[in-house]
Protein backbone atom coordinates (compact mmCIF):
# COMPACT_ATOMS: atom_id res chain seq x y z
CA UNK A 1 0.00 0.00 0.00
CA UNK A 2 1.10 3.60 0.19
CA UNK A 3 3.65 5.02 2.01
CA UNK A 4 2.09 8.16 2.43
CA UNK A 5 -0.82 8.88 3.82
CA UNK A 6 -3.53 11.20 3.60
CA UNK A 7 -5.09 13.53 6.22
CA UNK A 8 -8.17 11.26 6.58
CA UNK A 9 -9.20 9.51 3.22
CA UNK A 10 -8.33 10.25 -0.36
CA UNK A 11 -9.54 8.17 -3.55
CA UNK A 12 -6.88 5.69 -3.52
CA UNK A 13 -8.48 4.89 0.06
CA UNK A 14 -8.99 0.88 0.80
CA UNK A 15 -12.20 0.27 3.00
CA UNK A 16 -12.92 -2.20 5.83
CA UNK A 17 -16.55 -1.99 7.18
CA UNK A 18 -18.03 -3.23 10.61
CA UNK A 19 -21.60 -4.04 10.32
CA UNK A 20 -24.17 -3.86 13.17
CA UNK A 21 -26.73 -3.04 15.10
CA UNK A 22 -26.62 -0.55 16.71
CA UNK A 23 -23.12 -0.10 15.83
CA UNK A 24 -22.45 3.35 18.00
CA UNK A 25 -20.66 1.55 20.50
CA UNK A 26 -18.29 -0.34 18.16
CA UNK A 27 -14.51 0.35 18.95
CA UNK A 28 -12.94 -1.16 15.88
CA UNK A 29 -13.86 1.84 13.56
CA UNK A 30 -11.05 3.57 15.53
CA UNK A 31 -8.62 0.84 16.76
CA UNK A 32 -8.19 -0.89 13.10
CA UNK A 33 -7.60 2.08 11.48
CA UNK A 34 -5.62 3.78 14.04
CA UNK A 35 -3.76 0.07 13.13
CA UNK A 36 -3.92 0.66 9.31
CA UNK A 37 -2.28 4.04 9.14
CA UNK A 38 0.33 3.14 12.01
CA UNK A 39 1.21 0.18 9.60
CA UNK A 40 1.31 2.97 6.68
CA UNK A 41 -1.53 1.76 4.87
CA UNK A 42 -4.13 3.83 3.39
CA UNK A 43 -7.22 2.08 4.96
CA UNK A 44 -9.70 2.91 7.12
CA UNK A 45 -12.62 0.79 9.21
CA UNK A 46 -15.98 2.51 8.82
CA UNK A 47 -19.18 1.95 10.78
CA UNK A 48 -22.27 0.29 8.80
CA UNK A 49 -25.37 0.58 11.21
CA UNK A 50 -27.30 -2.42 9.47
CA UNK A 51 -30.54 -4.23 10.45
CA UNK A 52 -30.89 -7.46 10.64
CA UNK A 53 -33.71 -8.04 7.78
CA UNK A 54 -31.28 -6.40 5.32
CA UNK A 55 -28.22 -8.07 5.93
CA UNK A 56 -28.09 -10.36 3.36
CA UNK A 57 -29.02 -7.81 0.90
CA UNK A 58 -26.04 -5.36 1.77
CA UNK A 59 -23.57 -8.06 2.45
CA UNK A 60 -24.15 -8.94 -1.42
CA UNK A 61 -23.96 -5.97 -2.55
CA UNK A 62 -21.06 -4.56 -0.42
CA UNK A 63 -18.88 -7.15 -1.80
CA UNK A 64 -18.97 -5.69 -5.10
CA UNK A 65 -17.25 -2.42 -3.75
CA UNK A 66 -14.16 -3.05 -5.56
CA UNK A 67 -12.10 -1.17 -2.93
CA UNK A 68 -13.79 -2.58 0.14
CA UNK A 69 -11.25 -5.10 0.93
CA UNK A 70 -12.86 -7.13 4.06
CA UNK A 71 -15.74 -6.95 7.00
CA UNK A 72 -16.35 -7.66 10.63
CA UNK A 73 -19.98 -8.66 11.35
CA UNK A 74 -20.59 -7.95 14.91
CA UNK A 75 -24.04 -8.54 17.19
CA UNK A 76 -26.52 -9.44 15.73
CA UNK A 77 -24.93 -10.46 12.49
CA UNK A 78 -22.27 -12.63 13.96
CA UNK A 79 -23.99 -15.57 12.58
CA UNK A 80 -25.25 -15.03 9.36
CA UNK A 81 -22.35 -13.73 7.34
CA UNK A 82 -21.15 -17.32 6.87
CA UNK A 83 -23.25 -18.18 3.63
CA UNK A 84 -21.65 -15.12 2.30
CA UNK A 85 -18.19 -16.51 1.70
CA UNK A 86 -16.33 -19.13 -0.82
CA UNK A 87 -13.66 -20.09 1.99
CA UNK A 88 -14.28 -20.86 5.86
CA UNK A 89 -10.95 -21.26 7.56
CA UNK A 90 -10.67 -24.26 10.32
CA UNK A 91 -11.53 -22.29 13.57
CA UNK A 92 -14.48 -20.51 11.75
CA UNK A 93 -15.55 -24.22 10.08
CA UNK A 94 -15.24 -25.51 13.36
CA UNK A 95 -17.65 -23.08 15.21
CA UNK A 96 -20.16 -22.13 12.34
CA UNK A 97 -19.45 -18.69 12.41
CA UNK A 98 -16.77 -16.05 11.15
CA UNK A 99 -16.77 -12.39 12.62
CA UNK A 100 -14.18 -10.82 10.12
CA UNK A 101 -14.15 -11.80 6.36
CA UNK A 102 -11.63 -10.47 3.62
CA UNK A 103 -11.36 -10.77 -0.16
CA UNK A 104 -8.73 -13.09 -1.68
CA UNK A 105 -6.13 -11.77 -4.07
CA UNK A 106 -8.51 -14.13 -6.70
CA UNK A 107 -11.43 -12.24 -5.83
CA UNK A 108 -12.96 -15.06 -3.90
CA UNK A 109 -14.34 -14.17 -0.13
CA UNK A 110 -13.32 -16.34 3.02
CA UNK A 111 -13.70 -16.16 7.04
CA UNK A 112 -12.89 -16.85 10.06
CA UNK A 113 -13.33 -16.44 13.81
CA UNK A 114 -11.42 -14.12 16.18
CA UNK A 115 -13.55 -13.82 18.73
CA UNK A 116 -12.92 -16.81 21.04
CA UNK A 117 -9.16 -16.45 20.48
CA UNK A 118 -9.12 -13.02 21.84
CA UNK A 119 -11.28 -13.81 24.67
CA UNK A 120 -8.77 -16.37 25.62
CA UNK A 121 -5.54 -14.04 24.93
CA UNK A 122 -7.49 -11.57 27.11
CA UNK A 123 -7.67 -14.32 29.85
CA UNK A 124 -4.07 -14.90 29.89
CA UNK A 125 -2.60 -11.13 30.01
CA UNK A 126 -5.01 -11.00 33.32
CA UNK A 127 -3.34 -13.73 34.23
CA UNK A 128 -5.85 -16.01 34.21
CA UNK A 129 -5.17 -19.30 31.95
CA UNK A 130 -8.26 -20.99 31.37
CA UNK A 131 -6.60 -24.16 31.79
CA UNK A 132 -8.74 -26.05 34.36
CA UNK A 133 -10.99 -23.54 34.92
CA UNK A 134 -14.87 -23.98 35.66
CA UNK A 135 -16.76 -21.56 33.54
CA UNK A 136 -20.41 -20.38 33.45
CA UNK A 137 -20.65 -18.77 30.05
CA UNK A 138 -24.03 -16.27 29.36
CA UNK A 139 -25.19 -16.40 25.61
CA UNK A 140 -24.48 -19.19 23.08
CA UNK A 141 -24.67 -17.18 19.93
CA UNK A 142 -21.67 -16.12 17.81
CA UNK A 143 -19.46 -14.78 20.45
CA UNK A 144 -20.21 -17.43 23.06
CA UNK A 145 -19.86 -20.22 20.33
CA UNK A 146 -16.58 -19.11 19.57
CA UNK A 147 -15.61 -18.58 23.19
CA UNK A 148 -16.81 -21.86 23.94
CA UNK A 149 -14.48 -23.22 21.50
CA UNK A 150 -11.41 -21.79 22.63
CA UNK A 151 -11.82 -21.82 26.23
CA UNK A 152 -12.52 -25.23 25.59
CA UNK A 153 -9.54 -25.81 23.07
CA UNK A 154 -7.49 -23.72 26.09
CA UNK A 155 -7.77 -26.54 28.28
CA UNK A 156 -10.98 -25.51 31.18
CA UNK A 157 -12.50 -28.10 32.88
CA UNK A 158 -15.89 -27.70 32.48
CA UNK A 159 -18.01 -25.05 30.61
CA UNK A 160 -22.07 -24.44 31.86
CA UNK A 161 -23.55 -22.84 28.74
CA UNK A 162 -26.26 -20.57 29.30
CA UNK A 163 -28.96 -18.98 26.35
CA UNK A 164 -32.51 -18.12 26.46
CA UNK A 165 -32.88 -20.43 23.09
CA UNK A 166 -32.51 -23.97 24.53
CA UNK A 167 -31.91 -25.94 21.40
CA UNK A 168 -28.74 -23.19 20.48
CA UNK A 169 -27.53 -24.48 23.92
CA UNK A 170 -27.68 -27.89 23.44
CA UNK A 171 -26.76 -27.50 20.34
CA UNK A 172 -23.37 -25.56 21.47
CA UNK A 173 -22.92 -27.93 24.10
CA UNK A 174 -22.72 -31.33 21.92
CA UNK A 175 -20.70 -29.59 19.33
CA UNK A 176 -17.90 -28.37 21.56
CA UNK A 177 -18.23 -32.14 23.60
CA UNK A 178 -17.32 -33.50 20.06
CA UNK A 179 -14.39 -31.46 19.26
CA UNK A 180 -12.82 -30.80 22.29
CA UNK A 181 -13.66 -34.40 24.60
CA UNK A 182 -11.49 -33.63 27.71
CA UNK A 183 -14.10 -30.53 28.28
CA UNK A 184 -16.75 -31.11 30.57
CA UNK A 185 -19.70 -28.51 28.21
CA UNK A 186 -23.17 -28.70 28.88
CA UNK A 187 -26.19 -26.67 29.03
CA UNK A 188 -27.68 -25.23 32.46
CA UNK A 189 -29.37 -22.41 34.11
CA UNK A 190 -27.48 -19.00 34.73
CA UNK A 191 -26.34 -19.70 38.07
CA UNK A 192 -23.32 -20.24 39.90
CA UNK A 193 -22.53 -23.04 41.16
CA UNK A 194 -18.80 -24.44 41.60
CA UNK A 195 -17.76 -21.99 38.87
CA UNK A 196 -14.34 -20.12 39.49
CA UNK A 197 -14.90 -17.86 35.69
CA UNK A 198 -17.84 -16.21 34.66
CA UNK A 199 -18.16 -14.81 30.85
CA UNK A 200 -20.98 -12.55 29.28
CA UNK A 201 -21.65 -13.24 25.85
CA UNK A 202 -25.30 -11.87 25.34
CA UNK A 203 -25.52 -8.29 24.17
CA UNK A 204 -27.09 -7.11 27.87
CA UNK A 205 -25.09 -4.28 28.98
CA UNK A 206 -24.83 -2.91 25.37
CA UNK A 207 -27.20 -0.49 26.27
CA UNK A 208 -26.24 2.21 29.39
CA UNK A 209 -29.57 1.53 30.72
CA UNK A 210 -29.14 -2.31 31.18
CA UNK A 211 -29.22 -4.13 33.86
CA UNK A 212 -27.12 -7.15 34.90
CA UNK A 213 -27.32 -10.61 32.18
CA UNK A 214 -29.16 -12.71 34.88
CA UNK A 215 -30.16 -11.91 38.35
CA UNK A 216 -27.00 -13.29 40.57
CA UNK A 217 -27.01 -12.92 44.24
CA UNK A 218 -23.30 -11.92 46.04
CA UNK A 219 -20.06 -13.12 43.70
CA UNK A 220 -17.44 -15.26 45.80
CA UNK A 221 -14.24 -12.86 45.18
CA UNK A 222 -12.39 -15.54 43.58
CA UNK A 223 -14.75 -15.23 40.91
CA UNK A 224 -12.85 -14.16 37.61
CA UNK A 225 -15.65 -11.91 35.70
CA UNK A 226 -15.57 -11.24 32.04
CA UNK A 227 -18.03 -8.97 30.48
CA UNK A 228 -17.72 -9.06 26.09
CA UNK A 229 -19.65 -5.78 25.82
CA UNK A 230 -16.59 -3.21 24.84
CA UNK A 231 -19.13 -0.29 25.30
CA UNK A 232 -17.32 0.43 28.92
CA UNK A 233 -15.62 -1.31 31.09
CA UNK A 234 -18.19 -0.24 33.60
CA UNK A 235 -21.09 -2.08 32.88
CA UNK A 236 -23.77 -3.32 35.09
CA UNK A 237 -21.99 -6.87 35.40
CA UNK A 238 -18.44 -5.56 35.65
CA UNK A 239 -19.37 -2.55 38.50
CA UNK A 240 -21.58 -5.60 40.66
CA UNK A 241 -18.09 -8.08 40.22
CA UNK A 242 -15.61 -4.95 41.42
CA UNK A 243 -17.92 -3.90 44.46
CA UNK A 244 -18.27 -7.85 45.43
CA UNK A 245 -14.05 -7.89 45.09
CA UNK A 246 -13.64 -10.02 42.05
CA UNK A 247 -11.34 -9.39 39.69
CA UNK A 248 -12.78 -8.36 36.21
CA UNK A 249 -11.98 -8.43 32.18
CA UNK A 250 -14.11 -5.50 30.25
CA UNK A 251 -14.32 -6.37 26.52
CA UNK A 252 -11.76 -4.13 25.25
CA UNK A 253 -9.01 -6.76 26.41
CA UNK A 254 -10.75 -9.11 24.65
CA UNK A 255 -10.68 -7.12 21.67
CA UNK A 256 -7.37 -6.32 21.96
CA UNK A 257 -6.39 -10.00 22.12
CA UNK A 258 -8.33 -10.17 18.73
CA UNK A 259 -7.12 -6.87 17.26
CA UNK A 260 -3.22 -8.36 16.24
CA UNK A 261 -4.66 -11.80 14.76
CA UNK A 262 -7.42 -9.65 12.95
CA UNK A 263 -5.18 -7.04 11.30
CA UNK A 264 -2.73 -9.89 9.88
CA UNK A 265 -5.63 -11.45 8.39
CA UNK A 266 -7.15 -8.54 6.68
CA UNK A 267 -3.19 -8.06 5.33
CA UNK A 268 -3.30 -11.25 4.35
CA UNK A 269 -0.07 -12.11 6.39
CA UNK A 270 -1.51 -15.21 8.07
CA UNK B 1 -23.53 15.86 15.65
CA UNK B 2 -20.62 15.71 17.98
CA UNK B 3 -18.73 18.41 19.67
CA UNK B 4 -15.51 15.86 19.95
CA UNK B 5 -14.07 14.29 16.93
CA UNK B 6 -12.29 11.17 16.73
CA UNK B 7 -8.93 11.03 15.23
CA UNK B 8 -10.31 9.89 12.38
CA UNK B 9 -13.44 7.46 12.61
CA UNK B 10 -15.10 5.78 15.29
CA UNK B 11 -18.51 3.63 15.88
CA UNK B 12 -21.29 7.33 15.94
CA UNK B 13 -19.04 8.55 12.76
CA UNK B 14 -21.82 8.93 9.84
CA UNK B 15 -20.91 7.79 6.52
CA UNK B 16 -20.91 9.70 3.03
CA UNK B 17 -19.79 7.64 -0.14
CA UNK B 18 -18.48 8.98 -3.35
CA UNK B 19 -19.41 6.29 -6.19
CA UNK B 20 -17.37 6.32 -9.37
CA UNK B 21 -15.14 3.52 -11.51
CA UNK B 22 -12.33 4.59 -11.51
CA UNK B 23 -12.52 6.28 -8.60
CA UNK B 24 -8.56 6.90 -7.32
CA UNK B 25 -8.82 10.04 -9.09
CA UNK B 26 -11.52 11.49 -7.00
CA UNK B 27 -10.88 14.37 -4.63
CA UNK B 28 -13.87 14.34 -2.61
CA UNK B 29 -13.01 12.23 -0.17
CA UNK B 30 -10.82 14.49 1.41
CA UNK B 31 -12.16 17.43 0.72
CA UNK B 32 -15.53 16.51 1.80
CA UNK B 33 -14.07 14.71 4.68
CA UNK B 34 -11.98 18.20 5.41
CA UNK B 35 -15.04 20.14 5.03
CA UNK B 36 -17.22 18.10 7.63
CA UNK B 37 -14.47 17.75 10.30
CA UNK B 38 -13.67 22.01 9.93
CA UNK B 39 -17.53 21.65 10.78
CA UNK B 40 -16.92 19.68 14.11
CA UNK B 41 -18.99 17.04 11.96
CA UNK B 42 -17.90 13.05 13.18
CA UNK B 43 -18.61 12.22 9.26
CA UNK B 44 -16.18 11.04 6.59
CA UNK B 45 -16.85 10.84 2.34
CA UNK B 46 -15.55 7.44 1.87
CA UNK B 47 -14.55 6.27 -2.10
CA UNK B 48 -16.67 3.54 -3.30
CA UNK B 49 -15.07 1.76 -6.62
CA UNK B 50 -18.65 0.36 -8.02
CA UNK B 51 -18.87 -1.09 -12.02
CA UNK B 52 -21.42 0.10 -14.07
CA UNK B 53 -22.97 -3.17 -13.68
CA UNK B 54 -23.23 -3.17 -10.45
CA UNK B 55 -24.30 0.35 -9.57
CA UNK B 56 -28.00 -0.37 -9.25
CA UNK B 57 -27.68 -3.29 -6.99
CA UNK B 58 -24.75 -1.24 -4.36
CA UNK B 59 -26.85 1.49 -4.25
CA UNK B 60 -30.20 0.12 -3.58
CA UNK B 61 -28.38 -1.64 -0.87
CA UNK B 62 -25.83 0.79 0.62
CA UNK B 63 -29.12 3.50 0.93
CA UNK B 64 -30.27 0.61 3.67
CA UNK B 65 -27.06 1.74 6.06
CA UNK B 66 -28.40 3.67 8.63
CA UNK B 67 -25.78 5.91 9.26
CA UNK B 68 -24.74 6.52 5.79
CA UNK B 69 -26.51 10.08 5.23
CA UNK B 70 -25.83 10.87 1.51
CA UNK B 71 -23.92 9.58 -1.79
CA UNK B 72 -21.81 11.44 -4.38
CA UNK B 73 -22.46 9.76 -8.20
CA UNK B 74 -18.99 10.35 -10.50
CA UNK B 75 -18.08 8.96 -13.57
CA UNK B 76 -20.28 6.94 -15.01
CA UNK B 77 -22.47 7.19 -12.76
CA UNK B 78 -24.07 10.64 -12.92
CA UNK B 79 -27.06 9.48 -14.76
CA UNK B 80 -28.11 6.53 -13.16
CA UNK B 81 -28.48 7.61 -9.48
CA UNK B 82 -31.86 9.67 -10.17
CA UNK B 83 -33.91 6.34 -10.64
CA UNK B 84 -32.82 5.78 -6.66
CA UNK B 85 -34.53 8.57 -5.77
CA UNK B 86 -37.88 9.71 -3.75
CA UNK B 87 -37.55 13.86 -4.47
CA UNK B 88 -35.43 15.43 -6.97
CA UNK B 89 -34.90 19.11 -6.44
CA UNK B 90 -35.36 21.66 -9.23
CA UNK B 91 -31.75 21.86 -11.43
CA UNK B 92 -31.85 18.46 -11.08
CA UNK B 93 -35.26 17.79 -12.59
CA UNK B 94 -34.24 20.27 -15.53
CA UNK B 95 -31.13 18.39 -16.18
CA UNK B 96 -32.79 14.93 -15.52
CA UNK B 97 -29.19 13.94 -13.87
CA UNK B 98 -27.73 14.60 -10.31
CA UNK B 99 -24.72 13.90 -8.47
CA UNK B 100 -25.78 14.31 -4.55
CA UNK B 101 -28.52 12.76 -3.14
CA UNK B 102 -29.21 12.79 1.05
CA UNK B 103 -31.46 10.58 2.83
CA UNK B 104 -34.23 13.15 3.96
CA UNK B 105 -35.34 13.48 7.67
CA UNK B 106 -38.05 11.31 7.23
CA UNK B 107 -36.53 8.65 5.63
CA UNK B 108 -36.70 9.63 2.15
CA UNK B 109 -33.90 9.76 -0.16
CA UNK B 110 -33.59 13.45 -2.49
CA UNK B 111 -30.90 14.51 -4.72
CA UNK B 112 -29.39 17.72 -7.02
CA UNK B 113 -27.57 18.26 -9.56
CA UNK B 114 -24.34 20.57 -8.68
CA UNK B 115 -21.83 20.47 -11.29
CA UNK B 116 -23.31 22.79 -13.66
CA UNK B 117 -23.54 25.41 -10.62
CA UNK B 118 -19.59 24.60 -9.95
CA UNK B 119 -18.25 25.24 -13.08
CA UNK B 120 -20.27 28.92 -13.88
CA UNK B 121 -18.88 29.41 -10.18
CA UNK B 122 -15.58 28.30 -10.72
CA UNK B 123 -15.15 30.44 -14.30
CA UNK B 124 -16.77 33.47 -12.41
CA UNK B 125 -13.90 33.34 -9.82
CA UNK B 126 -11.30 33.19 -13.25
CA UNK B 127 -12.68 36.45 -13.80
CA UNK B 128 -14.60 35.05 -16.92
CA UNK B 129 -17.99 35.49 -16.71
CA UNK B 130 -20.25 33.20 -19.01
CA UNK B 131 -22.87 35.59 -19.49
CA UNK B 132 -22.27 36.42 -23.71
CA UNK B 133 -19.50 34.07 -24.03
CA UNK B 134 -19.50 31.41 -26.91
CA UNK B 135 -18.94 28.15 -25.76
CA UNK B 136 -17.99 24.48 -26.93
CA UNK B 137 -18.75 22.04 -24.72
CA UNK B 138 -17.67 18.81 -25.27
CA UNK B 139 -19.30 16.12 -23.40
CA UNK B 140 -23.24 15.71 -22.94
CA UNK B 141 -23.28 13.21 -20.08
CA UNK B 142 -24.12 14.23 -16.67
CA UNK B 143 -21.96 16.54 -16.45
CA UNK B 144 -21.99 18.39 -19.63
CA UNK B 145 -25.66 18.40 -19.23
CA UNK B 146 -24.92 20.12 -16.07
CA UNK B 147 -23.09 22.81 -17.35
CA UNK B 148 -24.59 23.08 -20.59
CA UNK B 149 -27.76 24.10 -18.32
CA UNK B 150 -26.03 26.18 -15.91
CA UNK B 151 -24.56 28.28 -18.98
CA UNK B 152 -27.34 29.00 -20.19
CA UNK B 153 -28.75 30.04 -16.87
CA UNK B 154 -26.13 32.50 -16.66
CA UNK B 155 -26.65 34.15 -19.48
CA UNK B 156 -24.28 32.24 -22.29
CA UNK B 157 -25.05 33.55 -25.69
CA UNK B 158 -24.45 30.17 -27.81
CA UNK B 159 -23.21 26.45 -26.69
CA UNK B 160 -22.11 24.24 -29.39
CA UNK B 161 -22.34 20.66 -28.47
CA UNK B 162 -20.30 17.81 -29.16
CA UNK B 163 -21.04 14.10 -27.98
CA UNK B 164 -19.90 10.69 -29.67
CA UNK B 165 -23.14 9.70 -28.77
CA UNK B 166 -25.54 12.03 -31.42
CA UNK B 167 -28.50 11.19 -29.78
CA UNK B 168 -27.69 12.77 -26.08
CA UNK B 169 -26.53 15.86 -28.17
CA UNK B 170 -29.66 16.42 -30.00
CA UNK B 171 -31.41 15.92 -26.93
CA UNK B 172 -29.69 18.13 -24.65
CA UNK B 173 -29.79 20.46 -27.21
CA UNK B 174 -33.72 20.63 -26.93
CA UNK B 175 -33.83 20.70 -23.86
CA UNK B 176 -31.39 23.12 -22.77
CA UNK B 177 -33.31 25.31 -25.76
CA UNK B 178 -36.92 24.87 -24.36
CA UNK B 179 -35.72 25.98 -20.73
CA UNK B 180 -33.69 28.60 -21.82
CA UNK B 181 -34.80 30.33 -25.12
CA UNK B 182 -32.15 33.35 -25.06
CA UNK B 183 -29.55 30.73 -25.21
CA UNK B 184 -28.79 29.00 -29.20
CA UNK B 185 -27.23 25.46 -28.22
CA UNK B 186 -26.64 23.57 -30.58
CA UNK B 187 -25.60 20.19 -32.02
CA UNK B 188 -21.99 20.59 -33.70
CA UNK B 189 -18.54 19.05 -34.24
CA UNK B 190 -15.33 19.59 -32.08
CA UNK B 191 -14.16 22.03 -34.13
CA UNK B 192 -13.50 25.30 -32.62
CA UNK B 193 -15.04 28.66 -35.00
CA UNK B 194 -15.74 31.76 -33.38
CA UNK B 195 -16.07 29.85 -29.63
CA UNK B 196 -14.18 32.10 -26.81
CA UNK B 197 -14.86 28.91 -24.49
CA UNK B 198 -13.58 25.35 -24.64
CA UNK B 199 -14.96 22.73 -22.34
CA UNK B 200 -13.97 19.45 -21.79
CA UNK B 201 -16.74 17.21 -20.06
CA UNK B 202 -15.62 14.15 -21.16
CA UNK B 203 -13.75 11.79 -19.36
CA UNK B 204 -10.92 12.19 -21.27
CA UNK B 205 -8.21 12.49 -19.46
CA UNK B 206 -8.85 11.18 -16.28
CA UNK B 207 -6.36 8.44 -17.21
CA UNK B 208 -2.61 9.39 -17.41
CA UNK B 209 -2.06 8.23 -21.02
CA UNK B 210 -5.41 9.74 -22.29
CA UNK B 211 -4.42 11.97 -25.58
CA UNK B 212 -6.71 15.15 -26.27
CA UNK B 213 -10.71 14.61 -26.13
CA UNK B 214 -10.26 15.88 -29.67
CA UNK B 215 -8.19 16.75 -32.47
CA UNK B 216 -7.22 21.11 -32.51
CA UNK B 217 -5.52 23.16 -34.23
CA UNK B 218 -3.25 25.88 -32.58
CA UNK B 219 -5.36 27.31 -29.42
CA UNK B 220 -6.04 31.15 -29.90
CA UNK B 221 -4.60 32.58 -26.81
CA UNK B 222 -8.59 34.93 -26.65
CA UNK B 223 -9.72 31.21 -25.68
CA UNK B 224 -10.50 29.95 -22.35
CA UNK B 225 -9.70 26.28 -21.44
CA UNK B 226 -11.82 24.42 -18.93
CA UNK B 227 -10.78 20.63 -18.27
CA UNK B 228 -13.03 19.33 -15.72
CA UNK B 229 -11.47 16.64 -15.25
CA UNK B 230 -10.40 16.76 -11.66
CA UNK B 231 -7.18 14.24 -11.25
CA UNK B 232 -4.54 17.33 -12.28
CA UNK B 233 -4.19 20.55 -13.79
CA UNK B 234 -2.07 19.07 -15.81
CA UNK B 235 -4.22 17.22 -18.37
CA UNK B 236 -3.16 17.35 -21.96
CA UNK B 237 -5.16 19.86 -22.91
CA UNK B 238 -4.51 22.49 -20.29
CA UNK B 239 -1.02 21.74 -21.05
CA UNK B 240 -1.84 22.41 -24.78
CA UNK B 241 -3.67 25.33 -23.77
CA UNK B 242 -1.18 26.94 -21.61
CA UNK B 243 1.66 26.05 -24.43
CA UNK B 244 -0.48 28.03 -27.39
CA UNK B 245 -1.15 31.03 -24.78
CA UNK B 246 -4.84 30.48 -22.91
CA UNK B 247 -6.29 30.82 -19.63
CA UNK B 248 -7.04 27.79 -17.97
CA UNK B 249 -9.23 26.41 -15.30
CA UNK B 250 -8.56 23.57 -14.27
CA UNK B 251 -11.55 20.61 -12.27
CA UNK B 252 -10.26 21.43 -9.12
CA UNK B 253 -11.40 25.06 -9.29
CA UNK B 254 -15.22 23.43 -10.68
CA UNK B 255 -15.34 21.19 -7.86
CA UNK B 256 -14.53 24.45 -5.03
CA UNK B 257 -17.38 25.96 -7.01
CA UNK B 258 -19.09 23.08 -5.98
CA UNK B 259 -18.01 21.74 -2.38
CA UNK B 260 -19.41 24.87 -0.44
CA UNK B 261 -23.48 24.05 -1.92
CA UNK B 262 -22.79 20.52 -1.36
CA UNK B 263 -21.55 20.82 2.38
CA UNK B 264 -25.18 22.82 2.87
CA UNK B 265 -27.05 20.55 1.18
CA UNK B 266 -25.75 17.04 2.93
CA UNK B 267 -26.06 18.84 6.07
CA UNK B 268 -29.85 20.32 5.50
CA UNK B 269 -29.17 23.67 5.36
CA UNK B 270 -30.69 24.60 2.25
Amino acid sequence: MSTALPAFVDGATRLFGILGDPIVQAKSPEVFTGRFRAAVANAVMVPMHVRADDFDEVVRAIKRIVNLDGLIATIPHKSRILEHLDHVRPTGRRIGAVNAVRRERDGTWSGDMFDGKGCVAGMRSCDVDPKGRRVLLLGAGGAGSAIADALADAGAASITLFDRNPGKMAQLADRVSTAHPGCKCEPGDAVLRDHDVLINATPVGMYEEDGLPADFGTFSPDLFVVDIVPRTPNTRLLVKARADGCKVMPGTTMVAGQVDAMVRFFFHQE
